[in-house]
Order: C-alpha cells, then structure tokens, then sequence
C-alpha cells in the first residue's frame, strides 16, 4: 500500500490541510479532477473524507462549498429560490449553483440523505453535458471549468431504502477510503489531539481492537475522530481511561452489556496509570 | 440488426450529436415524429437514451428541452407558476409549457420518478387533442407542429408501486435501446474516453463479462457510460486496473464479496500490464 | 345491439366530432342529459369515453370543459382561488365554477385519482341542489341551465382504497363504454390513422386475441388507441409488424417473456409481408 | 311506527321541502331544537338525511348553512381565515362562525371525514359552554339563540380508523334514519321522480328486493335516491328496464357476476314492458 | 370518601360555577395551585373535568384559558404567530402565551391529541424554571404569578403511539376524576336537565347499569354528560325512553345487536310509563 | 464515587445554580469546554440533566441558551428564517446562530426528537471546523470563543426509528447521569420541596423501591423530580400518603393494577401518619 503525502499547494500562501493519504485516492482524485469527472467518496463515519476533500481542493487552489445533506434537503437548497426584498422576488443562488459559476469543487456530504430531487438535478452536472438547468429562472448554466462534484456516502449506513439510485452512482468515479495504518493513525491522533506519540499509540489499540469485534453489537466502529477526541480530554488533564469512557465507550452504545463489555476491553488494552 | 448512422442535419451548421444506432430505434423515431405521436424510450442505465434523443432533435433541426423527472416533481414543474414581481403576480412558463408554444421535443427523463399529476398534464397532449390546459390561467394551448413527447423509463427499475399508468402509457409508441454490438460499442468508448482502440476493446470485453454475470448480485449491469468513465481516466494517465477499480467495480456495489468477485474477473479479463 | 350514429348538430357549423356508438349509450346520455343527472362512464383505458363526450357536448351545443384527475388534485384546482395582483388577492375561477355559471358540461377525468376533498365538492351539484357553494367567497352558486357534471371512471383500475364513495356514486347514473365490434373498430382505425381497410382489419383482428387472451399477464388488454397508433406508423412508411413491435407489444408490457409471446402471437394474426 | 307530516312553516312564504317522516324523527329533533342540544344523524346513503334538515331548518324558520366533510378539511375551512386585501390582512368568517354569529342550523355532513381539528373545534360549541373560541383572532364567540348543530354519519362506512371521537359523540342527541315504507317511498319516487305511481312502485319492489340481499357483494343497498334517478329516466323516455341498468344496476358494483345477478333480479321484479 | 362544596369565591360577584366534589381533587388542586405546580386531570369522557377546572377558577379568581387539542394543532397554535397587517408582519399571542403574560389558568382539553411539538414547548414552563421561550421573537418570558397549567387526559383512549412522554408526565401531579357517587350524580343531573329528582335517579341507574356491563362492546361508558342530554329531551316533553333512546342507547354504539341489547337493559331500569 | 461540589463562579454575582455532582461529570466536562468539544448528556428523565449544565454555564460564566427538541423542529428552528417587515423580508437569528455568533453554550434538549435535519446543521459546529453554514444567506459563521454544543438524550427512550446517527454521536463526548445517592438525593428533595429532612428521606427511600421493581410495568422509575413534586404537596399541607398518591403513583401509571401495586408499596414504605 503507497502512502502519498500532499504535494505543497501552487498557488496559495494558506497552509495546506493536514492529510496523510491511505491508498491511491490521491492519484485517483487527480485524474478525475483533471478531466472533470465528478467523484464517490465512499467510507465509515470519522475516517477523514471531509479531510480529504479540503486537501486536495487546497492543491488544486479551487474554492470547496460544502453541503451537509439531510432527508429535508430539496433541490431548492442546492439550486436556490426566490426571496422577497422590497416588494420584489429576487434570486438567491444555492450552494450547487454558485459553485457552478465559480468553478468550485461542491461537496455533497452523504448525499444519499436528501429527498431524491437533489440527486436528480445533478445528473445533467454529472455525465457530458456538465450543465445545470435552473428550471425557475427558465436558464441552463454551463459549469465553469474547474468546477466538480464530489459526494460522499456510507455503505454501512445505507438501507435499500435509501440508497443512491443506479443511474445518479454509473456518473461516478468511486474511491474508497478505510482508517489509516496505525503508524499512520497514531501520527494524526497525536498531532489532531497534541498529545505525546505513546500516548495516542495506546489510543490507535484500542481503537485497532475494537474495529477487531464481532461488529454485531455496534452500529459502527470506532473512528479516528473519537480517538482524536478521547486524546484532547487526556490533553486537557483528564486521566486516559476516564477520556476513553467518555469519548469511546459511552459514544459507541447505550447498551449496559455492550458497555461494560467495552470497558473491560478497553481495561485489557490501556496502559495501567 | 441492421446499423444506421445518422443522416446529416437539413437545416443547422452545428455538428451532428455523436450517436450509433443499435436497432430499428432510428427509423421508429422518424415515423412517430412526422407524425407527433408521442415516444417512450425504455432501456437500462446509461445506454445512451439521452445521447439518441439530441440525435433526433438534431436531424429534425428542433429545439429539444430536456426536464429530470424525480419524486418531488409536480405539474406546476413543468407547466408553470406564478411569480411575485413587483407586488403582481406574473405567470412563469415551465419547460413543457415552452416546448408546446415553441414547437420543440420536450423530453421527460424518468417521468415515472415524479408524482402522479405530472404524467396526468400531459394526457390531453398525448392523444388526438394535443392541448395542454393550464388550469392556473384558465386557457388551453394548442401544441405548435413540431412539438413532441419524448419519456424514459428504465423497465429494471420500477416497482409495483412506481410504474406507468396503462393510461398513460398507451397513449405512447415504445422504443426499446439495449446496449450496442463489441465493434461499435469499441468505436464509442475509444472515441469519448480519447483512448486507443485496443484500450477500448479490454473495456467493453469487461463489460460484456459483467453483463453475462447472474444479474443477481448487482443491481444493474456495466453501463456504456461507466466504460467511458474508466477509458476517462487511463487518459488521464491512471493505470487501467486502477482506473477500472474506481470507475467499474467500486461503483457497481458495496458488498466486499461482489466487489472482490468484479476485481477478480477484471484481472481475469484485462491485459496484463 | 343497436348501433346508433349521432345526430347532426342542431346549433353550430363546426363538423361532429366522429363517434361509433357501441351500445345504449347514447340514448342513456341523452335522457341523463334532459334531465341534468350527472353521469358516470365507465370503461377500459383507451375505449372512448373522451371522444364520446365530445360527441355528446356537440349535439347539445354546450361547451365541454376537460379536467384531468390525479392524486395530488384538490377541491381549490376544480373550483378555483385566489390569486396576488397588483397587491390585492383576487378570485380565480377553477374550471369547475366556469363550467356552473356557464352551463357547460363539465368532464372529470378519473376523479377516482383525485383527494376526497375533490368528490365531497360535487356533492350539492350533483343531487336536486344543482349548487355550488364556495367556502372561500362565502357563496353558494345555482348551476345554469345545461351543466351537467361527467366523471370517467375505469373499474378495471380501482383498488380498494381508491374507488368512489357509495355516497358519491348514488348520485350518478352509470354508462358503461366496451370496445366496439370488429366492423366499428376497423372503421375507427382505418378513419383515424389514415390507412387502407385490409391493414385496419389485420391490427383489429390482434386487438381482439390480444383481448381473448387470458389476461393476468396484462395490466390491461390492447385498446383501440393503441390500434390506431400502430396504423399511424404504418402510414409513415413503417412495416406492419414493426409497428405493431413499437407501439402494441412494448407498450403492453416490460416483462421479457411476455413481450416474445405478443410478439409470437402478432406473427401468427398479421399478414406476411 | 307514527308517520308525522311536518307542520307548515310559521314565519316564511317559501313552501316547505317535501319530507315524508319514518319514525320519531320529528319530535327528537324539535325536542333538541327547542334546548339548542346538538344532533348526530345516523342513517345510509341516499335516504334522506339532507332533506330531513331542510325541511326542519324550515319549520324553525332558521337559516341552513351546509358544510361537506371531507377528509382534508382543516378548522380553518369551518372558523374562517385570513384574507390578505387591499396589503392588509383580512379575516374571513367561515360558515361555522356565520352560522354562530346568525343563529343559523349548522349542517356538518360526512363530519367523521374531516380532519379530527374539525371535531375538536365543535367541542365547546356541543356543550353547555355554547362558544366557539377562535384562536387566531383570540376572541370566543357566544352561539347567538338559534344556532344549533347537526352532523351525519353513516354507521355501515365507518372504520375502525375513522370514527367519531366518544368525547365528541356523547355531546350530540342521536336520530337514526332508515329507509321509508314501501308506500311512503313509493309516494316519495312518483313526486321526485315525475313518474306514475304504479312504475314508482315497480321501482321500490326492487329497491325492496336488493335490500333483502346478503349484504356482500354490495357494499350498500339501494338508496331512494337512485330509485329516483332510474324514475327520471323513465320520465324522459328510457325505458324502466334500461334505466334501472343505468341508475341501479351498474351504480351499484363493478363486479361483472353481481352486475349480472342484479340484472336477473331486475328482470325477476320488473314487470315485463 | 370526603365530598367538599367549593368555597365561596373570594373577589368575584359572579356566581361559582356548580361542582360537587367526588374525592380529594379539590383538597390536591389547591396545594398544587397554591405552589403553581401543574396538574394532569385524567379522567373519562363526560365526567365533570371541564366543569371542575371552571370551578377551581373561579375559586381562586384567576381568569381560565381553554384551548381544545386536536392531531393538527402545532406550537405555534399555543404560543402565536406573526401576521401580516399593513405591509408589516405582527405577532399574535398564541392562548398559552396570553396565560403566561397575565397570570391565568391554561387548560389544555386532551393535549396528548396534539403534536408532539405543543408538548415540549410547555417542558420549560412545567419545571422549576416557568419560563416561555418563544423563538420566533427570540425572546424568553417568566410566567406571572398565578399562571398554572392544566391538562387533561384520558387514559381509556390513549394509545401506545399516543400517549404523554415520560419527560412531559413526570412535570405534572396527577389528579383522577371519576363519576360521582349515585347520590351526587341525580342531584347534578336534576339541576342540569330540569327534570325532577325522580326521573334523574332512573336516568343515574341506568348510567350504573350500563357501566357496570362487561365493557368489551362499548368504547366508553355512559357519562354523566349523556344523562344530562337525556334529561334535557324529557325536560322538552320527549318520553323519557324516547329520550333515553337517542341520547344514551344511539350514541354509545352503530351496532345494531350492542344497541338491541342496550335497549332491553334501558326497558329493564326504567320505570314503566 | 467522588462526590464534587461545584467551584464557586468566577466572574458573576449571581448565585450558582444549586447541584450536586453524582460521578465525574463535572471534570469531564471541564476538560470538553476547555477544548470547546460538544457534549452528549445521557440520563433518565427528571435526573438533573438541565440543572447540570445550568451549574457548568455559571461555572463557566457563559451565556446559556437552550432548546427542546420536537419531532417537528426543522433546522429553521436553530438556525433562523426571513420574516416580511415592512414590504422586505429581514433574516432572524436562530438560537443555534444566536449562540455560534456570542460565545454561548447552546443546549438542545432530546434533539434526537427532531427532524434529522436539524442534527446535520449541527455536523460542521462538531468538528474540527467548528463553523456553521447558513444557506439561506450564503455565509458561513465561525463560532466565537467559548461556543459549546451540549444535547441531552434519553438512552430509555429512543427505539431504532429514532436515535441519533452515528456520524452524529462520534463528534460528541459523553457524560452519563444517573440518580444520586440516597444522602444526596435527600438533601436535593429537602431543600428543592422545602420540607424537613425525614420527610425527604421517607419520599427517596419510596423513589428507591420504585427503581428497584422489575421496570416492566413502568415506562421509566421514579425521577428526582417527582419526589420534590410530592414534597412540595406536602410542603403546601396535603397529607403524605396524598401527595404520594398524585405526584407518584398517578403519575407513574395509568393501569389500575399497577397504580394499585404502587399504592401497596407506598403503604409499606411510608411512615404510618
């Protein structure tokens, strides 16, 4: 597996974003921002996706607008709607449309969320056409070059219900991102939380063990985020075990048995104080 | 199966749309056309239906307005609103609205998505009368010559609860498009991606290899379009197994067994690098 | 069975619209139409019932105003609402209240689609009251003399949660529309699409062992729309068995083994070549 | 059983409806009148309900003021709304609060379709409280000496799902209407209907006769009100037996076997033209 | 078991609104009240709760705000809305927010019927904090001394997908009201009805039999309210079977065997005429 | 246990809140607000949880703004809307927004009761952005020093339709309350209710048994606060047993046999009087 860091960003003085590259999404990214093909991020939750995003369009010096979907989004919050300002109805782009005017990467964080509308009135932006018809202002805007879409997605998450339809996923190129190894993991634990490396190593296990259970119990692994922030409680004074309860254990279930079960693995696995 | 390609356009300097005809799909089209009867277009994602509908529009050097069905869709989408401009209300034609008084091909993507009252609004244009009632004004237009329904519909797709009402659908002369032959779908992969024919060839030989799978475990099969997409990024200098594992395999499932089982018949099916 | 032809329009110099009666219906309409009864057709999907009353409005010389049902349609889309202008809401009649003041007939296509709402509000119209009343202007309309309200209806369709209320429906007399005999509906053909009696008779004789069929593989059997969609195409310049391809087996049905035994079935009734 | 005639009106010229009582009717309502007490009637479709309050809103001298439920009827649709006029918001009455105001009879029917804001909002006004408290303009009206509340509901449709309220149904005297006497019906379809007494007499045999059925296969029985509609046919020409296929038979199923047994019944009870 | 006569009100010349006591709901209102704890009246239909909240009322001389709840009724019913006046939109006080602003008693009549929103809007003025936030104004009010909510509910009707959160009922004591003693019922079915104290005292063991039955047929027994109902048509000359029939028998139950059987208890209990 | 008592305020001059820390809650949160990490409280109803964060806000010297989610709270709610004041439409802040722009800590109470829409808006405040997107006006805020989310959640509660996502629950540290110990749970019931210490002890010692039953019958056990409700009833001179029986036992249950078992064990557990 080939670890990529970021080449430094052409042209722009701000920081680039800390990223350490897992597999090839960087190479993979590349080539379909190259030619304009919009992009499936598909991951567990708190894997880095929404990090990866910022670095990359911080190395290609293109704006990102964000859009977190939800199953109350509408096309209108993607497109835009009228407003009424001094007795007169005026326009006011959304999200998708200014970044299709400005040529910014648009990121639809776990699209498969909104109401299908807003998977619908991407279709004409994803395939050869790159184009996005304003159905009320009666227009079609062409995307301005460097514009791309970029959409993110949970498998674990998604029941047949609500799944991306067929016809919205074959526009997509599909990278998957997973947790990082765990040099790599302890590295960004300790850097994120700023805390020593033996430290966060200690974290990386137990998240490393956890991931390691039958999954039956959790509705979902523990992320690098979670051990992220069981590292800024110990940054803060608290003792390990108590972040890790907080952070850790008591976010990963409700359940009394599942949690005490947790603690003794987390016990087992957490240097003695 | 026999292949036409498209006469050049009578009237218009622009290049003709790309397309390569599979079937009898070109000479039905021109028969319903002349006549204005109504036509729906039923095939798989990604098979080239919107590609065939520019053609058409093209050769009969019509305006063609294009309009995504989805399940939020509602007649006053396509027919038209009221907007408030300066403290009156002013009527704003939908795209339906503008293809009738213009006498252009209104083309319904995946009308079946949208709610009832659209397919209903467009009963009385689909038969002997070819008027649309605007209820809202209070008048019924007259379709002007030229004007034509064009609908698509993915027969893989519907549901019990979603389909066509036999209403709506016999007012409606059906043409079917499947995916092309090898050769010409070669032509078109090497032609969209800008790749060498020989790079085209491996592409469409795994999407025929896909194709013949029991369709059980896939929702749907490799499209045309998911091919162009991998072709895409070879061109941009990604290698093919990697580009192939984004644009194909990643994209048709999430199931780690279905997407270990297309990798392995991809090295399977592809070339050595 | 009588077969009546209408008679000429006593009123109006605009030619009858052409109607083959099939049964009683004519007559029943007639004494309904005396006496101000509303009345209920009943019929297949493509049969006529449109064209019937068309026929109807023209030899009572009433003005026919059409209105399509659909499940989103409300009680406000039939009787009207009010409107924004120039700063003051003003009424806009629905077709509904046009076709009361002016004594016209008044067609809801499958109302059976529309909300509840939409029948309750034909309740006062449609018993001895003949009125409308109208909530929002706070008035109560007598209807002028020679509306009549008609309602389409196809049995065939309804499911248990959608049929008219018996409260509804007691207020109707009932007319109940089949295809026509073999004579009719080849006349009816061949007028209509324009082509020759022999070709008429050939896509009338697969209608009707399209209809012997045993029907639980169809939604509905072959109406005499689509017989004459088919003729169409065949004046175009489309070969009878391609026509019949396009616009009867594919629209019939998307069920592969289905659609090759229409097709089997239109090789065996049509004429060779 | 005692069959009143209702008395002549006290106080108006207009002649009183006609209305034939069939049981204690009467004398229940005028009880509940005179004490204000509100009034559930009960009874089948088409027997007489509305005219029953016509005709006792005449002997009381009081105005009528008739609302059809349905189930999207809101509050707002009985109490009244804002208006916007004029760039001022304006409140208008609904027929409720005119009928409070005025001391008019307030006729609910079909209330038990409404949406359950619609009963809740009669709840003081059905009480000893007689008040209407409307919200949106923060004032409670008094019932002005008159106003009174009459509902119907029809036992055989209702479900489990939609049924009044208890703490709206032990608010209200309960009148249970059925169908007449074989003379008082057949006095009642010769008048309606403009026929002679002996084809009204043939048509309640049958009314009599489908009633006497096993309930079914119908979903309700003959009313008077279609025994009057397939009189008027006769009136104007048709002949019984076809205009008891018209207004009877098909009104009352779909179902080709029912239809056909009702037909034999209809030709066992007819006399022969 | 206590039965207390309210105390003269203390600053009021109105005359006390009648109630007799059943148990220690008086006793328990009053320490409630006077410590501004809110209270939770379960009870069934009919049984006095509304009467007995006027009475407390008035006791204390605080004025009472009824507000009915219904499915359909939202926040915004309770705590006020903006309207548009002038060009200008102003806000309207909602009844709750009316209560808060002067001190008042707000009775919410079956709360648990409305949506889940008006109940958590009351949480904050349910605890120690008595507060009101009302978002739309951005600002917080501190209820009056003398506010107190009341809400009423009825624990035969609540479903399991309708009942009070445990978070909302654990913020209330609960007071249950049942119907009163034999004695006590006559006298207030007496005095309500303007019958004698004979008659009341037949209606009252009729009510006793009838809830004394096996309860499976009947959704709620007879209330105190339908005897009073009962009463008032004796009052008005109607027969008091007659009365008893309408008023008692008719409205507990549509099923005509329930109501047969009821019949033969009420010719049982009651005194032959 | 440790049990901690909180600092007094640094900064304000207003007495702190009165609570008694149960376990580490109080350093846990310390270590979350001084990093700004969000905080999910988890605990039963009426256990303390919004007094908790009252006591941290004062701690802290923080602005504390709460809101109680509903099922039908859109992220408008949080986050704001236009209004139309004089002919324009001017933007209101939101709670949520009102917090990010002034540094306080924002409490949503049971937010997983609301629409998911309203707990994505809360995604980019709960990581390392720490920003929030307002759409409707095209900006993005970034949240002022000492901005903290803290939201509360009923682990009891929640089924699988309605918990928080994960993606969600991974951006939050979590404190979980419970009930106090007997000593502290006296002290907080003597002091809160205003009544002596015994009759406080006899009140926790019934709130234990109660928790100590098989939970099956009960929704939930006894909260802290029903105790101090009952200690108020008493405080204001209602008996104890009395005050038991409406502010416990009815309140705890509508089932007779269960508020009967809950009667007994109050018998049993109370002194005599």
């Amino acid at each position: 597996m080939t670890v990529d860091s970021l080449r430094p960003p052409a042209e722009s003085g701000s920081p680039a974003p800390f990223y350490r590259a897992v597999g090839k999404e960087v190479e993979t990214f590349r080539a379909a921002a190259r030619r304009g093909s919009p992009v499936l991020l598909k991951g567990p939750t708190g894997c880095g996706k929404t990090r990866f995003v910022e670095a990359m369009a911080h190395e290609f010096g293109r704006e990102l607008i964000t859009v977190a979907g939800h199953e109350d989004m509408t096309s209108a919050d993607l497109v835009g709607r009228f407003l009424l300002k001094g007795g007169e109805t005026v326009w006011a782009d959304g999200p998708l449309t200014r970044a299709v005017r400005e040529g910014a990467i648009c990121y639809l964080d776990e699209i498969v969320e909104a109401r299908q509308d807003t998977t619908v009135v991407i279709h004409p932006l994803a395939d050869h056409r790159r184009e996005l018809p304003i159905d009320r202002l009666g227009i079609t805007l062409s995307a301005a070059p460097g514009f791309q879409l970029v959409v993110s997605y949970n498998p674990g998450y998604q029941s047949i219900l609500k799944s991306l339809k067929e016809s919205t996923r074959q526009r997509f190129v599909a990278i998957t991102l997973g947790f990082p190894t765990a040099d790599v993991e302890t590295d960004v634990v300790a850097r994120e939380a700023g805390i020593d490396e033996s430290t966060a190593r200690s974290l990386v296990a137990l998240g490393a063990a956890i991931r390691g259970l039958d999954g039956s119990a959790l509705n979902e692994v523990a992320s690098t985020r979670i051990l992220i922030l069981a590292g800024g409680l110990v940054a803060e004074g608290l003792g390990l075990r108590d972040a890790v309860q907080s952070a850790v254990v008591e976010v990963l279930s409700d359940d009394p048995d599942v949690i005490r079960a947790l603690g003794e693995l987390a016990d087992a696995v957490l240097p003695r104080p």
